[in-house]
C-alpha cells in the first residue's frame, strides 16, 4: 500500500495546487498552508463530514464520493451568499476495502478527480488535507469570501416575506431510492441528483441584497424550515402544491411519496430563501441567468408555526438518530 | 440516544463560542460562521483527523481524547509561529459503543471539556463542527494568524544552521508504551506527554525571526527531519548524545529502546527548528521564559542526508502503512 505521503502528492497536490496562486503564499506540503484574505471581506467557514453507508453508499462511484463530500460542504458557502475560495480535505481510508493496490489507486484517481473537478468549477484551491487509516469518512473544510456584511443568515426572515426554493426538491430522497433499487445509470436526473449535487453558489451570491434569509436543504425542507423559523422567529404558511418536484420523481416514487420526499427527503442541496414580495422579480430573472428557477412555495407569518402541510412523521432527517440513508 | 444538534448545542455551544467575540462576527448555528480576519496577517490553515485505535486507544479517557484531537492539530501552527484564532471539529461518534444515554453524556462532557479548556489556554475560538454517526474519528481544523512574510516554513533552513528541539523527545512512544502495559495513572509524565501533548504555540511565535526553518515532531525525529531536510535541500548531522530524553522514558524502556523512541517515536508534538548559531543563545533565553529547553542536536550540511545515526528501521510513522499504534 502506498505511504500517506505519497497519496496525497499524488492525488492531491497537482502542480496546480502547489502553485502561490488564488490566495495560496504557501501551498500543501508544510504544516500549514498560508492563505492572504482580502481586505473587506469576512471568512465564511464550514465542515462537512460524510460517512461511508450514512451519507453515501459503499459501493457508489469515486467520482462522486469526492464530488459530493465537497459539494455538500460548499452548499454551506452558498446559504450564506459567500464566493467559495479554498479548502481542506481530511479522508479516512479503509486500505482492506480495496482487492489490492491497482483497485486502490484507480479508486484514489477517480476519487480525485471528482473533488478537483467541482474545485475548479467554483475557483476553490485545495489548499490541505490529511489522510488516515479507518473506516472511509471525509471531512472537507471550506472558506469562503463576503463583503462585510452582505452574508445572507438565517435569521433575517421578515413577516411578509415569500419563502422560495432554488431549482426542484426530492432528487436526493428520489435518487437514493433508485440506487437502492439497484439503478446504476448515472445519466438518470435523479442519480445525478443524489450523487453529483451542483452546490448553489453563484445562486448565492446573486441572492445577496436581495434575500432576507437562505440557508440550505440537507436535511429535508421541513427540518431546515424549522431551523430558519427559529432563527427569525417568524411562522411559515406552506404552500404544497407549489413545491417543485425533481424531474421523473413522481414516476419513480408516486405522487404521494413524491411530496414527502420534496418535504422531508434530505440531500437536495438548494437553497430556501425568504425575500420581500418586492425582490421576487428581480431575484427570479438574475437566477434565470444562471439556468435556475425560483419558486415560491410560501409566505413568513407572525404566528409561529407552519401551516398547509401536515409534519406528521415529516421531521427530517438527523443523522445522528442512526437511521438507515 | 440525543439528536445531533442537542449534541452540538449542549457541548459545543456555550454561550461564550455563541458571542460574537475573538474575531468572529456570526457564531455556530447558521450554515457557515463568519470571521473577521485581522489585515496585514496571513491566514495559517491545517486539519488533523485523530481515528480511534489509530491515534488514540478506544479507552483513553474521554478528556484526553479531547485534548489530543485539538492539540495535534495546534501543534501544526505553532511549527508555523502562527498565533491560533479559531477551530472547527468535526466528530464521529459511535453510539453503540456506549452502554446508554447517561454514559454518551457524560462521555461528551469529559471530551468537551479537554477540547474547550485547551481553546481557552490558547484563545482558540471554536468557530464550527459537525457531528456524524460512524466508528469515533475527529478531524480539527486550526486557523491561525501570523504578520505576512515572518511564518516559519520547512524549506529556510541554511548549511552551517544548527538543529535544535524543544522540550523533551520520545514520551510520545513511551506514554504509549505505558499506556499498553496496563499504566492508568495520568500524573505520570509518560502518559502526560502521550494522552495530553501540550501544543508549542508561544515557542514557535517567540522563534518568529530567529528560526530559519521549523516543523512539529508527529510522526518521530528522523521521518520529520527528512521532510525538513528535503524541503530545505541540506544535510544533518546528528548528534545522538544530546536528544533530550523524556522524563522518566529510559527507566520504562531502558536506554537503547529511549534513544530509539526520541529517534523514531511519533506522537512528540515538539518542535524541530534550524537557527544560525548567532541566534541560538536568544532563542533558548525566550524559550526559557517560557519554562521550555531548547537542546542542538545537530547541525545543518552540505551533503545531503544523515549522519551520526543508524537509520536502519528507524523511517519513522506513516499512519497509512497500516501498522498498528
Amino acid at each position: 500500500m502506498l505511504a500517506e505521503f505519497d497519496l496525497i502528492r499524488r492525488y492531491f497536490m497537482s502542480p496546480q495546487e502547489a502553485q502561490a496562486t488564488d490566495g495560496v503564499a504557501l501551498g500543501c506540503g508544510d504544516d500549514a498552508t498560508l492563505l492572504v484574505p482580502q481586505a473587506g471581506q469576512q471568512l465564511a467557514v464550514s465542515v462537512d463530514t460524510s460517512v461511508v453507508d450514512v451519507h453515501f453508499p459503499h459501493d457508489a462511484p469515486a467520482y462522486a464520493i469526492g464530488h459530493r463530500a465537497l459539494a455538500v460542504a460548499l452548499s454551506d458557502l452558498a446559504a450564506m451568499g459567500a464566493k467559495s475560495r479554498w479548502c481542506l480535505m481530511a479522508i479516512t481510508l479503509d486500505q482492506r476495502a480495496f482487492k489490492d493496490d491497482t483497485a486502490a489507486e484507480q479508486w484514489l484517481a477517480d476519487y480525485a478527480s471528482g473533488f478537483h473537478t467541482l474545485c475548479q468549477q467554483h475557483a476553490t484551491t485545495l489548499a490541505g488535507g490529511d489522510v488516515t487509516s479507518g473506516a472511509l469518512s471525509i471531512s472537507v473544510t471550506v472558506m469562503g469570501e463576503v463583503p462585510t456584511g452582505t452574508a445572507i443568515t438565517r435569521s433575517g426572515a421578515q413577516v411578509g416575506d415569500v419563502v422560495a426554493v432554488t431549482g426542484a426538491l426530492g432528487g436526493g430522497a428520489g435518487g437514493l431510492a433508485l440506487w437502492q433499487q439497484g439503478e446504476r445509470d448515472l445519466k438518470h436526473p435523479l442519480l445525478q441528483r443524489y450523487l453529483l449535487p451542483q452546490p448553489r453558489l453563484k445562486a448565492g451570491i446573486a441572492l445577496r441584497g436581495l434575500a432576507t434569509a437562505a440557508m440550505d436543504i440537507s436535511d429535508g425542507l421541513l427540518a431546515d424550515l424549522a431551523h430558519l423559523r427559529e432563527a427569525s422567529q417568524v411562522g411559515v404558511a406552506l404552500q404544497p402544491d407549489s413545491l417543485p418536484l425533481a424531474e421523473g420523481l413522481a414516476e419513480v416514487l408516486g405522487s404521494e411519496a413524491a411530496l414527502t420526499a420534496a418535504l422531508s427527503g434530505g440531500d437536495d442541496y438548494e437553497l430556501l430563501v425568504t425575500l420581500p414580495p418586492s425582490k421576487v422579480a428581480q431575484a427570479q430573472m438574475q437566477l434565470a441567468e444562471l439556468g435556475l428557477s425560483l419558486s415560491i412555495i410560501g409566505r413568513c407569518t407572525e404566528a409561529l408555526g407552519v401551516t398547509g402541510v401536515s409534519v406528521e412523521g415529516a421531521t427530517g432527517w438527523q443523522h445522528f438518530r442512526g437511521g438507515a440513508q
